[in-house]
């Protein structure tokens, strides 16, 4: 049987692996959850222009406003899987209280976010179900509602949730994997999923926040000053210390090097990190997923970190800048 | 005979002088550049509200929209003073060169301008003229083009560049110190004006940059996070470490205590820094004057200073941004 997938937040990544599960499964047993982009998807459904799949593909996935709208439309049949690709940031009511109605006993939960400790809040809402974290590769952008520009790279790393879990929870893992495969994607199914995820964390914490709070891409951030170049590097050698001290000593200063001659060598303006384009958006930001939880595993562990701390200080004045021209708007 | 005086850069503290010099001599021997202002100062004159001075206040200088117009409708007739109310941001042609047309051997040129190390462009183009520093406390602001609302303070310190100046430099700054007290101001001499820079700096260097980066007031950035306290003390111990490097001990961590327990006392939103005014506005902010230069001096006389080197770093990036979003609008 076809497994039944619900895929929460229907941006530039929730849009590629729509695409992606629909030629895997049927469109008809893939529900997404669209928000802001719901009026053109419903009537449209998801186009994909891809170096790597092909241009101007299109799915007609079963298009909802709701958790609740997706439980209603699948007639009582459960989801073998719920993916979570919307950003990882506090709403009310939580992410994992939206999901309950359509998870059941067998429903595999997939979270595709970026950050360190963002499973938590998944696990104590659904302890026994299978919690899979995924670490996401894929350049993508919605250049505009339901179209999706995507390049280059394409790569999803899946782990449980914790990394000791069942091995049942393991062969979710993956059965995920082995659906994306026929569906055409890359997937690895990794037994400690967290190295990946601090890996990609060390880029992170350091080009989104900085990136964000300078309103400039990278390359046009290491321009802007002497300093830029030691501000970058040391948030990376900030990270790869937590890390090491989380039991990931494969996350070292070589590492950094080598992410810093990646940057370097990109022309300009060179990239724009997701959290740029959510503060020139005046959009909240992931700012405790990707540097907030780290400075608390950092304090925990007794690791210093002046700089991330100066960072999420300035990011979390930004982010409430945000907040309060939302709520002024009203 | 009446001395007499241009102003360049009528913001809100130009218009305040200018008001205050125009009741100490006579109007039309006070001229005001006037930029993004001058059709409206030009036909209506300035307009002071003042909890100080008093309400609806108006006068009328002689307002010209540059240096040259300025010299011009003086016929001949050089000037006593230039009072520079402009910001301390790098231009071209530089402040100095667009003044020289006005700078005769006798002119004093004063210097109302935030930051540390502004004067050496000024002593370098007009190296026998008197140079006064000056160090302003006048919470003003151009609420509209030629009307100033302004509240509570108003206090001026004057003193030579370098304050080692020959003694007739120190008579100029006595005289416009009687200047402005005859306009009915507020004016102290100073053996040595850099103490009270660095005492003012020690303030700006801190919120400042901190408010344009968070977007936030003071007190808004202060409740932001847990680490927003620790991140405004620890910019003053570094601005103060510099200050005692450069041989001012006065300027202690008991100040940053009491700057501190200063800012905690005050009620939500709080107090909007002129740079993030400028932020908010897209205007190129006095990144150098107030920050690189002190930072420059710290390396100098090797005062470690990592917060000050972060907030550089990305309070440069976002200053250039500013800089490429104008030239995009051509």
């Amino acid at each position: 049987m076809s497994p039944r997938i619900l895929i929460f937040g229907t941006g530039s990544i929730g849009a590629v692996y729509t695409y992606v599960l629909c030629r895997a499964t049927k469109p008809v047993n893939v529900f997404t959850v669209c928000r802001s982009n719901y009026d053109v998807v419903s009537k449209q459904g998801l186009t994909l222009n891809s170096t790597i799949f092909g241009q101007n593909l299109n799915v007609r996935p079963q298009v909802v406003r709701t958790v609740d709208e997706a439980v209603a439309a699948s007639e009582g049949k459960p989801f073998d899987y719920v993916i979570v690709t919307a950003k990882a940031i506090a709403s009310t009511p939580s992410i994992p209280d939206q999901l309950r109605p359509a998870v059941s006993e067998s429903t595999t939960i997939a979270l595709i976010q970026n950050g360190i400790g963002i499973e938590d809040i998944y696990r104590s809402a659904f302890p026994s179900n299978p919690i899979l974290s995924c670490v996401v590769y894929l350049p993508a952008t919605q250049v505009r509602p339901g179209t999706v520009e995507h390049r280059e790279v394409e790569l999803l790393h899946i782990g449980t949730y914790p990394s000791t879990a069942p091995s049942a929870h393991k062969d979710s893992a993956d059965k995920l994997a082995a659906l994306l495969h026929a569906g055409g994607a890359s997937a690895e199914v990794h037994d400690d999923i967290q190295q990946s995820r601090w890996s990609k964390l060390l880029v992170n914490a350091a080009w989104n926040p900085i990136c964000a709070l300078s309103r400039s891409r990278d390359m046009q951030f290491l321009q802007s000053s002497p300093y830029a170049l030691d501000l970058v590097k040391g948030v990376m050698l900030e990270i790869a210390a937590v890390a090491q001290a989380s039991g990931y000593p494969s996350i070292s200063s070589e590492v950094v090097d080598f992410q810093i001659s990646r940057a370097t060598a990109r022309p300009l303006p060179g990239v724009e990190p997701s959290m740029l384009a959510d503060a020139a958006a005046g959009r909240n930001m992931e700012v405790d997923a990707i540097v907030g939880n780290p400075l608390r595993i950092a304090e925990a562990k007794g690791v210093d970190t002046p700089l991330l701390k100066t960072v999420y200080a300035l990011l979390s004045g930004l982010d409430g800048s945000f907040t309060r021209a939302r709520q002024s708007r009203g």
